[in-house]
């Protein structure tokens, strides 16, 4: 089996209100596309276009309106989980790459909407990603905040393994993993927000699915703060 | 860019004792593998060549030697970290695709040692993985525990954006990314654990490098348990 992940070119810069899935669409047509094909796009490039962006001036109240609850705290950094249930830093409100000075870039209202409305015109799944630090990691990975038409988890529990032994605890995060490998096309000095995975048929599902929401962990399910 | 994630057929079952990178090599040669190509292998073969296996009925006890702290617990789950610092389900310690029953595979004692010696043999650059939960997150993502050859952080901090903007806070662990990637073409019912990448040769060092210690984050750093 191969997995083929492919920088798209060509998207060029977003403004709110612009046609994103347009924008993205023409990008795709000069790279080719076709069914069973998932196209990954950074949460930057959503967020632009629908015009979540605040002045930088007003980063504490933003920070503030965006966090649903701090989670832990250290000088000017905030980890804080989002209304979506997200635990980020500074609730995902970020000025880098912003497309305009003094602007921060706020995570789309709803992400698995925002992956849902683009599926339905570029007629693929679609993966929506940010970078977000780990407990007890260092570096940031990048992981699914939006899906559709991807299974967000490949569940294994109660089927076999290799030796027919069954499988107890395994469900493996596959839209995380799918933004992970097409981080690895993109560089932050670059402005390729769009990627194409292809050979990833296994994991394309008929309809939109559940989205990346349900790789949130509800704090009832969880062991950490 | 463009990087091509191959699932590699046809290694053998390994039994402690075994030449691994024997094995992997004559597999990896079947495909082709050249300078700039990284190689990607599952904990549990390393595990498995190296001896470090232990009857399931001392599960408890194996556990225990395994972990240096206690991070969280619920029920039979603990969360633990381990000598390496990994923090992790049950300090690292499996019971599946053990290779023969009741028998639990547990951590290499120095995974970036193993992918050092690997990377000796193969020639190219090595990435050990293993499948880790994550705070606040459901599903398990595969992560490097160990690699030689490859940058495991991308570090932009200092560096402009794309807008000339310094970036502050930005570091990507590119061997958990990898890891990720790889872990897209394989399945858990099926015995492939090498995947060949193609295509990161930005990431592809002279010398071993840092290693996957370089992802641990320091007790001292984290605002984590």
């Amino acid at each position: 089996m191969t997995v083929e992940v492919l920088e798209v070119p060509g998207v060029p810069e977003i403004a709110p209100g612009d046609d994103l899935a347009a924008s993205v669409g023409d990008a795709l047509a000069r790279v080719g596309v076709r069914e069973g094909d998932v196209v990954v796009v950074t949460q930057k490039i959503v967020s632009k276009a629908e015009g979540r962006l605040a002045p930088a001036s007003d980063r504490q109240a933003v920070v503030e309106s965006e966090t649903a609850r701090v989670v832990a705290r250290r000088g000017d950094l905030v980890i804080a989980e989002t209304h979506h249930g997200f635990v980020c830093a500074n609730a995902g409100v970020d000025a880098s790459n912003a497309g305009a000075p003094d602007t921060l870039v706020l995570l789309p209202l709803d992400p698995d909407a925002s992956a849902r409305a683009l599926r339905a015109r570029l007629g693929c799944a679609v993966v929506i990603t940010d970078s977000f630090g780990r407990a007890w990691r260092q570096g940031q990975c990048e992981i699914a905040i939006g899906c559709a038409g991807l299974a967000p988890i490949r569940d294994w529990r109660g089927e076999p393994d290799s030796e027919g032994r069954e499988l107890h605890a395994t469900q493996i995060a596959i839209a995380d993993e799918v933004a992970a490998a097409a981080d690895l096309v993109r560089g932050k000095d670059t402005r390729q927000p769009a990627v194409r995975i292809r050979g990833l048929e296994r994991y394309v599902i008929d309809g939109d699915g559940p989205g990346a929401a349900a790789l949130i962990r509800s704090r009832e399910a969880d062991l950490f703060p």
